[in-house]
């Protein structure tokens, strides 16, 4: 049987993904070993840190070397199994990376229990949905009543968060590219306001919108949309660093924001943070959403590209500001 | 009797400070009312916030107009008093002003009690040390053991900040302009190194006295300076932003920290403060920081100009990185 593989053939640093920097390949697959089982890799999941991956520049995570398989986390079907924990038919999530046919160590894969809500596991129950709940929980410590502004609020990590903003009481601005993104925001997110960075004028918009100032930045997106952000905090504000995908943008990257100085004036604390830290309470967290998943106050919007051969270009999705909502590409039914 | 004086006559936003945003005037003393005391002015204190005051972009204290009489701190001998609080020869602190003759209420000075000390009131026991006071214990959070950089280490809060942070067993390194200044910071402030930013290779200085990275950055400078101090944050570090002195410089006025991605990665926090904030807490740090001075483990260096008519030079010498230690200005004996 043959396994289809992106490996990993360049570095895009500082500048977008371009198509050289994956390498196709098809190869014969050996026999599985003892306590390993072999998968068809069904849907897998792409973030923004996939690119920092690539890059290599702050080695957060282990590192992914030239000729690697591209690393992301997968939701697969047991095709041959060498494992007594699973049966072939099993439905499983692990780092299957982008190939359509995984052999995994039995360590290294979990089974999906709740079938229905297996890509949810990539979303808002896997990284996506902890870093958006840490964030919040751990490092923005809203009030009911505060005043949150979200950049890349359609995302995966920004929709959840405004969500989870939400259900602690407080009011959600969310800043998105596109006015289907700034609809999506309010009609399906629930947000309460929404601002399109490529049409309106963000200082003037932020003002209407966050007349007391904001309470709360949740940053994904860094550059000078996060700039234009921090002019407008109001005393004692938090401002989560989540990310920056706009460093990944030739056009601005490498931007610092020179209204850090609003730090002082309003007496702000900017803080950056990681999940990982926080994986010690990664089972308490993801059974708060699901709960909340299941009681209908969290919608896990998901963007589904399809087939196999599409996996550069979903990645790229995110840098070109495309996706709605969290996202994943089938490989398999 | 004449009061000569420099009123604010222009405003200095994104350039240095000119002859020409001060006007000298000579007036008639009016007669002293009840509860008022006529002063000498005796020293003046200068800080980095004086120049926000004339620039007025951000008002976290009182607006200073057009045409008022240059705010600061003062020490001051009681000439003439219709107050019951003072006698005649009393020394007091209070806000004098630029101004040789303030005729003040009795509510808006005080008595110095120790005589001796009365200058440091102005310096490590007034605002100057507070600040520095305050942001190390409620910014700063230093423990044991912790690797400690300062900018603007040779100046008046970061000479008194290094020296708290190795009072609380901390490793100080010091970044200051010129050899002079860091000599200063070894020999009389007892740092454990320090580093020219006019002459050092910042990145490769800080990399060799901070091997195991920088647990807290203690920040008056911003600009170029705090974007390479934030390449060598340690895990979890706390970055204390008390000022950004380089924006009145114009070579690099509005330079953002592109580095702030580091926050990410080290999972660092970066927090702006006021003292003003911890009044509440003013007496108790100003004892501590007394004891720490009859104890000799604060050294309250004194750069002390000559002559009122020197006020405006004596200001901008912050700005040009001359002063070494807290800047003064003697107007009388």
């Amino acid at each position: 049987m043959i396994n289809k593989k992106f490996t990993l053939a360049g570095r895009p640093i500082g500048r977008p993904i371009s198509d050289d920097d994956f390498e196709y390949k098809e190869e014969e697959l050996r026999e599985i070993n003892d306590n390993e089982v072999l998968l068809e890799n069904l849907v897998i999941e792409f973030q923004p840190a996939q690119k920092g991956w690539m890059e290599q520049i702050s080695n957060y995570v282990a590192p992914l070397e030239i000729g690697d398989v591209m690393r992301c986390s997968g939701i697969a079907r047991v095709l041959e199994t060498k494992s007594e924990k699973f049966k072939k038919g099993d439905i499983v999530i692990g780092e299957t990376c982008w190939q359509t046919h995984p052999i995994l160590s039995q360590d290294k894969v979990e089974k999906v229990k709740d079938e229905s809500m297996a890509t949810k596991y990539l979303g808002a129950l896997g990284g996506t949905g902890l870093t958006a709940y840490f964030g919040v929980t751990k490092i923005s410590k809203p009030n009911p009543g505060d005043t949150v502004l979200i950049t890349g609020a359609a995302g995966g990590v920004g929709s959840i968060a405004g969500q989870i903003f939400k259900i602690a009481g407080c009011k959600v601005i969310g800043i998105a590219g596109g006015k289907e993104k700034c609809d999506i925001l309010i009609d399906e997110f629930g947000f309460d306001g929404a601002i399109d960075y490529r049409s309106d004028d963000l200082n003037n918009s932020i003002k209407e919108l966050c007349p007391e100032g904001v309470n709360v930045l949740y940053d994904n997106v860094g550059g000078r949309i996060l700039n234009d952000c921090l002019n407008h905090l109001a005393m004692n504000a938090r401002v989560a660093i989540c990310g920056i995908i706009s460093r990944h943008k030739t056009d601005n990257s490498n931007f610092g924001p020179e209204n850090y100085s609003n730090l002082i004036f309003k007496r702000a604390t900017m803080q950056g943070f990681i999940m990982f830290d926080y994986m010690s309470e990664a089972d308490a967290a993801r059974n708060q959403i699901k709960k909340w998943i299941l009681e209908e106050k969290i919608n896990c919007k998901e963007d589904i590209q399809e087939g196999f051969e599409n996996a550069p270009n979903t990645l790229r999705r995110l840098f070109e500001s495309k996706n709605k909502g969290k996202q994943l590409l089938k490989i398999a039914d």
